[in-house]
């Protein structure tokens, strides 16, 4: 079954209206620049995993309006041209569009895609990507929070069912795998994530069967490979473990478990009944049994669990995970830089939302002696960094606030996606993508990793830029 | 272009191990009643808006397997048995599905939709039944308080960018219509929706020209029928405003502008901006120009800028509304309620958690003098109700609670939507579904529909319900 969307649709008005006047104006091809960036890092966090470029790649490839938007749009808006609807007809990005690959820490300020296109074209894409990016890299951060605080117990998705429709659950379990997830229940995710998906079973189950003993029975029996069960339809410690317990002997005897098994506990107080659970599984010997929870878990309440004595080897998450609940949106923003050669900004009373103006690159700078990141410095594209030679950098503010950085290196984050239109980037496999945000992590002190009131990592303006921005500052004036 | 999705497997894992089981163990005719519920409204309110119903009835409508998934199922998932695999190839619903129709004002406890359906079919829907329900639901609602504390100002939905991913934006636009927003800036919905997308401009037009002025001109030139000029690029008083009315007064002058025209306020305090500028727009003879803001909105904040005397006259809302921000999560769940005729609960240690069993339908209590809502009433699907005699209701916790009405009629108010599998349900349009809630918003009390703090409506239980309801208890202990 298909559930057909029309992507090329998928977009606010308001650039169609101006993409109206801009053809009608013969502004169409004016080559503009935009940013796309955020203001803060979500959950008060100290730092943001780059998520959904794949899914803008596949966006922006397939991009053209059939006949049928065309009548449409002509049919509700005969504000638009004959021109306009001709262009519409012929449409295909002809831009460029470099982009931080998908598992890439950020921060606040720096573009995490750049798009160089015709100024229409640059236009209309704004909204779908920007819905892609913000709810990918929402919940891959998310998911990241999570696992960090899980310390090496697998964490899995189990949010479907919360999620804001079914395609949020699918990207949105995608999201969870970048950041850090062993795995999902959502099976529509195998073929794009490349593995199973994953799950034990529902209340239903047990109260389907007249007893949950036989209800047990019947689950391990056809789920040797992987009998998780769930133990708190009735009384946790004194009913569900003695009967998966039951349940797990037997079957081990016989030979009738060939892999993982375990239980789940879904409700009550996760620290004591886990904590209790396990010695009731020792005494019986079974150290192998893996403990599994779920109920309303994200890395808050994880880390006070742990704190707690709770005995658990993995969490299944659900709600707060796949809609980010403490910070459910992520605010990343799509504005002009540059416009027909001429940099842009935008002026506002509140200085952290005026933008940085021009085509411009970033920069991650590295200590040499132990390949942490130090800092990040936005220059314009023209510039290069000679690594030979002291880098100053300073605040973007508080330019009083200077540093001298010697033995670094740098990167430079932005990669090349679309050029001239055409798509010359390689696209990583879902496992590449999180080894990298591993990798990523290590670079970064613990200060911004920690979960609450981290340190605000560095993100600089080289002085070309700084000038710049200050040059069209006076000009606004 | 299109962009498949497989709703057939946008569904848990876990629904397909134990229909695996089911299967193996022959139970998977055996006949289930599930209930959707929530058990509570969202936003601490008094009611909840149902929404979701078309797209359930679409999911299940083209509900099949393919071969492509069949044969990753087997390749991923070597637990399941031929025989089950069989299943899922023949797999068709041939159940049963009751609703309430979408706009219904719903509350917590009640069935708003019930399943009967052979086991594994029923439960193999669970999970894209959920997603769809929970998330539009949850937007409707939202929507409904935002458009309450408007009183009578247009509301837009303006929040694309900020959902969870395209698709979350185009039925959150839909919900959000359901809701009571005039429309959506959403172009992908015109088909669905029937109506054209709305929309101004954004800053990076004004941006692209050389003044703000020329700017104006050209996009009241091109826009006569809807010309609505964002004013806070640059100083929202002293020069937007200004410059927006010397081009009003030209362009009306010259007969360029044919409809609306007015201004969008974006930024900065919207209380004083938009008071001042009205004061601007009518010294300057312009009494019709019309004033949009939008900039973070939610109900708590349109309610707070009314108080303080803002004049606006039309609200765009973006990320609080399509995120449904401060409670971005509808709780709804699917617990069984009856298996092979046999009535089934699930027990809990909080009284609030153990679910009401049985084949159950539920009834509205209209007063007959001002056909105002007094109180639902949960019964068995074999119950009736004597409108002629008083019908004595009681509170399902505090049964001492007890209320007599007479002078009353009664409404059912799940309808029929599958039957032996087919569908029987006539699809209204989006407008005759947002009808409904403005009439069932016109039967609550203003004591539910309160922002904070809202009275608590009334869901008894019948006696025979609630009796079957101990004696499970009972047995159970």
């Amino acid at each position: 079954m298909q559930f057909e969307r029309k992507l090329q649709l998928a977009t606010d008005l308001y650039q169609m209206s101006m993409g109206n006047v801009y053809v009608e104006d013969s502004k169409q091809d004016e080559m503009a620049v935009f940013d796309v960036f955020i203001r803060n890092n979500p959950f008060s966090g100290g730092y943001t995993v780059a998520a959904g470029l794949e899914q803008v790649i596949e966006y922006i490839e397939g991009l053209a309006f059939e006949e049928a938007d065309v009548q449409l749009l002509k049919k509700n808006h005969p504000e638009f041209s004959d021109k306009f609807i001709a262009y519409l007809r012929n449409f295909k990005f002809t831009g460029e569009l470099y982009a931080l690959p998908e598992g890439t820490i950020f921060f606040p300020f720096e573009p995490i895609i750049r798009v160089k296109a015709p100024l229409v074209q640059a236009q209309l894409v704004e909204t779908t990507i920007l819905s892609i990016i913000n709810h990918q890299t929402l919940i891959a951060t998310k998911a990241s929070r999570i696992v960090e605080e899980a310390r090496g117990g697998a964490v899995m998705e189990f949010g479907l069912r919360r999620a804001h429709g079914t395609e949020a659950g699918y990207f949105g379990a995608r999201a969870a795998v970048i950041g850090g997830c062993v795995g999902t229940s959502v099976v529509e995710t195998e073929a794009m994530l490349d593995r199973p998906s994953m799950g034990t079973m529902s209340h239903s189950f047990i109260l389907s069967y007249d007893t949950e003993l036989e209800a047990f029975e019947k689950f391990v029996k056809y789920n040797p490979q992987n009998a998780t069960l769930l133990v708190d339809t009735y009384n946790t410690l004194e009913q569900g473990v003695p009967n998966a317990i039951k349940v797990f002997k037997k079957a081990l005897a016989e030979g009738g478990i060939t892999g993982k098994y375990g239980i789940r506990i879904d409700s009550g107080d996760l620290a004591y009944l886990t904590a209790e659970a396990r010695k009731l599984l020792d005494e019986a010997g079974l150290q192998d049994a893996a403990i599994c929870a779920s109920s309303d878990l994200d890395e808050y309440l994880i880390k006070d669990l742990k704190l707690q004595g709770a005995k658990i080897d993995s969490w299944g998450i659900g709600t707060k995970l796949i809609t980010a609940y403490d910070c459910p949106a992520l605010g990343g923003v799509y504005k002009l830089a540059e416009i027909d050669g001429k940099p842009k900004l935008k002026v506002s009373n509140d200085p952290w939302k005026i933008t940085n103006p021009g085509y411009k690159k970033i920069y991650r700078i590295y200590g040499k002696s132990n390949n942490m990141a130090l800092a990040d410095l936005m220059t314009l594209e023209s510039e290069t960094i000679d690594e030979s030679q002291p880098l100053t950098i300073f605040h973007p503010m508080h330019t009083w606030k200077k540093r001298t950085i010697t033995d670094y290196y740098v990167k430079e984050l932005l990669e090349p996606v679309f050029v001239d239109g055409k798509c010359v980037y390689e696209k990583p496999s879902i496992r590449e993508i999180h080894d990298r945000l591993v990798q990523e992590k290590q670079t970064l002190w613990p200060a911004f990793k920690r979960m609450v009131n981290p340190h605000v990592y560095h993100v600089d303006l080289s002085q070309p830029l700084w000038d710049m921005k200050q040059q069209l500052l006076s000009e606004a004036e």
